[in-house]
């Protein structure tokens, strides 16, 4: 390829452990987690590669619009938004889970038990509204962009579909988790036009990738 | 009313300027500004009343569903999101402008000039919309979560739509405002039918929020 590769990745919960697996494959980012750093675009420190620092949630658009061949992202994140990219390698850390909680004195501990009709607050109603629907019980969906345990709290919703990673955000506010919808960990994903007419650059940075994701055996 | 009254407030920049106009008004909510603080629901000194503190775009949503009786948010997001909310008070505060800023060194000077078809990156792909609909202009929308100049800059679209306030951010990544969708400030809300059936509690706070946000003659 000409030109630097371009690698799209997540600001906060995931920058450093991204960083840590391409320099297992022979990238330093390492730039990206100087606190005083205010660049968006960070050259890798041996000029091959540049890194793009983006919201979780723009990672999958500037890799499906070919603007970065690869980026990392969480599965939740590819779940809600559905953008042609291909999902190369599941990176392992990041791990939470998509989750229906409730209110701690509600009477409902599995989602199916739910009344049809009630309101789910989400950040993630695609995700929501696919779970439910194949459960056939239809709902009213409540988009929120944070904060979401506050709609049972203030008695706006019912219900939450929201990640839980160790669980102490929902219990600081007297929810409980019910059922999980899917577990989610980082991904490798890759712009696919970008694989096909690759010369090799790229598939030697995702399988090194892919080697220091690997489970110990 | 039964209960107190809640106030939902936008967390961020508009938090400080929310906070002096209640108290203006005789609600205390001086609490929310503690960096310490944690809780997302911060009842006023007196007791009368309680803050919600939620992101921009959700006060709209805590007021449409009646949660909050009473919220303050940017017309920005009034503009995007369109949710059943009564405008009571033009704040004045928050003020900044939607605009369509290209690169330094694009030859577009006017958004009417701008080629049809071409991609317009955006947290506010409504308000883009609609503009250039108006335009008679038919654009490819790209709908980020942050981060927005990076679109020109990567080359992903030809030109962005976003909130500028005092430039720095667009002079800092080489871009240039050719033209204002519309000017915004903060405006308070309130839950309509909580309004028609108000005691004169509410209308109270809307009247000594309005004294305090006059301009002075």
């Amino acid at each position: 390829m000409s030109g630097p590769v371009t690698i799209a990745l997540a600001k906060g919960a995931l920058l450093k452990d991204s960083v840590a697996r391409f320099a297992a494959a022979g990238l330093d980012f390492q730039a990206v987690l100087d606190p005083g750093n205010r660049l968006l675009m960070v050259p890798s420190a041996c000029g091959r590669a540049r890194a793009l620092l983006v919201r979780n949630a723009d990672v999958p658009v500037y890799v499906a619009y070919g603007q970065a061949q690869l980026g990392v992202v969480g599965y939740d994140v590819l779940r809600e938004h559905q953008l042609p990219v291909a999902e190369l390698v599941d990176l392992g850390f990041g791990g939470c889970r998509m989750s229906v909680a409730v209110k701690a004195s509600s009477p409902y501990r599995r989602a199916a038990d739910l009344p049809a009709h009630c309101r789910i607050a989400s950040k993630f109603t695609r995700c929501a509204e696919e779970f439910f629907e194949a459960l056939d019980l239809p709902m009213e969906l409540i988009h929120l962009a944070g904060s979401v345990e506050l709609g049972p709290i203030t008695g706006m919703s019912e219900a939450i579909v929201d990640l839980v990673a160790t669980g102490r955000t929902l219990r600081e506010n007297g929810l409980i988790a019910i059922e999980d919808l899917f577990h989610s960990t980082a991904r490798l994903v890759g712009h696919p036009l970008a694989l096909r007419l690759d010369d090799g650059a790229l598939q030697e940075i995702v399988d090194r990738v892919a080697s220091a994701s690997a489970p110990l055996s």
